[in-house]
């Protein structure tokens, strides 16, 4: 612990992704570090919370490392964290999730950077950190353990020294495949959509009609986090406000649609 | 139906909440409409979708109303809708929610919003309507499905002429109880926050220790949703992007925190 931040690591992918122990060797030794997370996984799920029945938590040991967990969300497990377990941090890590994260679209559904954001509601500066793996023991490549540790400690480090921009909640990482990585990083803006719907026609063993959802990939814009990913093999760091407010000149617009204002 | 217009209207509060036939009666005059929900309610659990197993899709009846329904979320309503059933939306109506959705803390876990900006991010302009109610069978009230009717046929006159504003994705509205209701609207934006998490730390009946969310509500700032909806009984109108992604100049200053670019 160099300096006495305090940072809270936790995932969308519960406490048996080694995603999660990633970040926590890559900063044990430079800050005061909890680790939460769920029980089971919660991907796709966005931002889930629990208010209708009671939640458990409970600290417990995986692969070595002491980490509290939750029967509930990752935003749950934050809000635990914060007011049952006393521990206010610093700075949240989120991650490291198991799949990418690119552009709005999938920004909005993930669980992983929905933690994030919900951090930076409450005023804590948050990273969210996805690869593109497929499962849990693509972690064990120390490949993709050195470019994540490396890349975030030099981010850490900077991040101590200088904060956040103005304006900047949220920095959403993704790290390509170890064997395809270019050795480049770049900031970019999120792509709006990542894929279209499209649904398989299925007749389930009863022979009733089902529908699974594929996705169609779609051309990405140049200059955004899929581009970028898909085609220069970067890591693609993608800084996000959680202001959805609409410009504030936007708002005498929207009240000529409503006929008048303040009546 | 009366310029051809398509409405897709759904919900997060499942094809049993009459908030859903409310806004069919607002509009059944003026457009073409369909309804899809989902089988079970769907509150707080954000934004998520359906990967991971095959879906049902049914068209049903109920209160004498045609509505498709489907096990999936309410973002899974909205694909189906698009790519199974072929209704591709002018307009998504999304609503009325039991229990209204101020703040943009609200406007991320929000079932009901989180459709509106699934449909915005498709290209769709959403409208998402959430109600001071407590139960289904609140809006059996004429006075809330009046107020509900009139507001929302002026605002869709005016959004039918002039569209929304750019930068404008998703019209987010919330109603105020018919009995305290002060007969003033209002456009605004949201506040950050409109609680902070506290538990209740409880024994259950093994005498194990568990968790209740509670919410302590916050301070509201001025001239916020929270403020003027709890202070000024006004029906409000957010306007807000589905763009995250930071302001362009913060990309510049995010570089010097990753060290380089493009290296």
């Amino acid at each position: 612990m160099v300096c006495g931040l305090k940072v809270l690591i936790s995932n969308d992918d519960s406490y048996l992704s080694p995603g999660l122990y990633i970040l926590y060797e890559s900063v044990k030794d430079l800050y005061e570090v909890l680790i939460i997370s769920t029980q089971y996984p919660k991907s796709a799920t966005g931002r889930e919370i629990t208010f209708n029945k009671p939640l458990r938590l409970y600290k417990t040991k995986y692969l070595g490392y002491e980490v509290f967990v939750t029967d509930g969300s990752p935003i749950d497990a934050l809000h635990l964290a914060v007011n049952v377990l006393g521990f206010k941090p610093d700075l949240l890590l989120s991650g490291v999730n198991v799949g990418e994260n690119l552009s709005l679209q999938h920004i909005f559904y993930s669980g992983t950077v929905g933690l994030a954001i919900e951090a930076a509601l409450m005023g804590i500066p948050a990273i969210a950190i996805s690869a593109d793996v497929y499962e849990f023991s693509d972690f064990n490549d120390p490949l993709i353990k050195n470019l994540i540790s490396g890349f975030l400690r030099g981010l850490l480090i900077n991040v101590e020294k200088l904060g956040f921009p103005e304006g900047v909640d949220v920095l959403t990482i993704n790290i390509p495949r170890a064997d395809v990585y270019r050795n480049c990083y770049k900031v970019t803006k999120a792509a709006r959509l990542r894929w279209r719907a499209r649904y398989r026609v299925d007749r389930d063993v009863r022979e009733r009609l089902c529908y699974w959802l594929q996705g169609d990939p779609r051309l990405s814009e140049a200059d955004t986090d899929v581009y970028i990913f898909e085609n220069e093999k970067c890591v693609t760091i993608t800084p996000i406000t959680v202001d959805l407010n609409a410009k504030p000149e936007t708002l005498r617009q929207v009240e000529r649609l409503v006929g008048y204002s303040g009546r």
